[in-house]
């Protein structure tokens, strides 16, 4: 049995649970409390010493961390990752791209304001997260103008990835209603047989 | 024959030259310039529409971007990924730990640095970079105490994303020499058969 250390209302953390539902890998989930600095404990740091969630132990002291890596891991041989050589670089491509250039902007405003409550020495910060938020979106909508998901007709965990922090965007302050093909592609998303929301109780 | 864009002395760039180098692939590399804004045209856009090097041209209007993709694309069926599930997934849990917790520390110092000058109104941001690199190269350290490589006793892909804004961190005014396991993995990387130094004129 999988052991997966997180919080379900951090977009990381809720990626691992959505591979778990599409793929029925039984698990159990262990909540951890970052504003408690849970991730900072000696414990937590045996398992991952970059004091992040989510953690996965695969089995007896083998942990695997960031979570777009633990996707790899539990999507291999699913259809939601191809076997393709070439399709497999561009799921990754849109990885790191929301690592880089999404989750830094949308994930960290909406941290700033949902789990800080917008305190006034970060506003400055806050509000410098928008431009790169809405490039980022920009640029997505733009590739779902001409595709169902992101690589193509069938979903991937590129679009986990992605749909993680997005779908909750509102709450980083970024508007959606400009961005038709997105909300096309929440509703897509919401379709996949196991699809559960972001909320603790699902957990 | 593949065709790279990019700057042999952008880190990022400099990856996908090191594993053609290890892996003897030919290629041609087209020097792009970031700060005259090549990345922003309307060309460049149809390679990569998020404005980044660099962007490898696998065949005719086939574009790869983002760098650590690139790396695994290449790599695949090298001894530079590995072909058990785990070691791959834990590949990727370094490059993740580069692309989120290293390079946007330890990078951007340096670019501020090295590329612009180190302008006033940057130097609280640089200075601000100071403490999430280090906390990235002491992990890094911890880690190659018991390790001759990220993965073990052979070098991978890994090893590549790590090494390349590592080797020149003091360009962002990190101080290595309280890191000696980097130091000694310095070494060990270098002697890998067709390394070659970051230098424009070895593009």
């Amino acid at each position: 049995m999988y052991t997966v250390f997180g919080d379900m209302l951090s977009g990381n953390c809720y990626k691992v649970k959505l591979i778990m539902q599409f793929l029925e890998i039984p698990h159990q989930w262990i909540h951890v409390d970052i504003l408690a600095k849970e991730t900072h404990t000696a414990e937590f740091q045996q398992m991952n010493p970059n004091t992040r969630i989510p953690v996965v132990e695969l089995a007896k002291q083998t942990y695997l961390w960031e979570s777009n890596a633990i996707l790899n891991y539990f999507a291999d041989g699913s259809t939601f990752l191809p076997q393709d050589r070439y399709e497999r670089a561009k799921v990754l491509q849109w990885q790191f791209f929301e690592q880089y250039s999404h989750e830094p902007y949308i994930a960290t405003a909406r941290y700033i304001n949902k789990y800080l409550g917008l305190p006034q020495e970060r506003e400055a910060e806050y509000y410098s997260k928008q431009a790169g938020g809405h490039k980022a979106l920009a640029l997505m909508d733009r590739h779902l103008a001409n595709n169902t998901f992101f690589l193509g007709t069938q979903p991937t965990i590129a679009d986990i990835s992605l749909y993680a922090y997005t779908h909750v965007a509102d709450e980083g302050g970024f508007d959606l209603s400009g961005y038709p093909h997105i909300q096309r592609w929440f509703r897509a998303f919401e379709t996949i047989p196991g699809y559960i929301k972001m909320a603790r109780e699902n957990a």
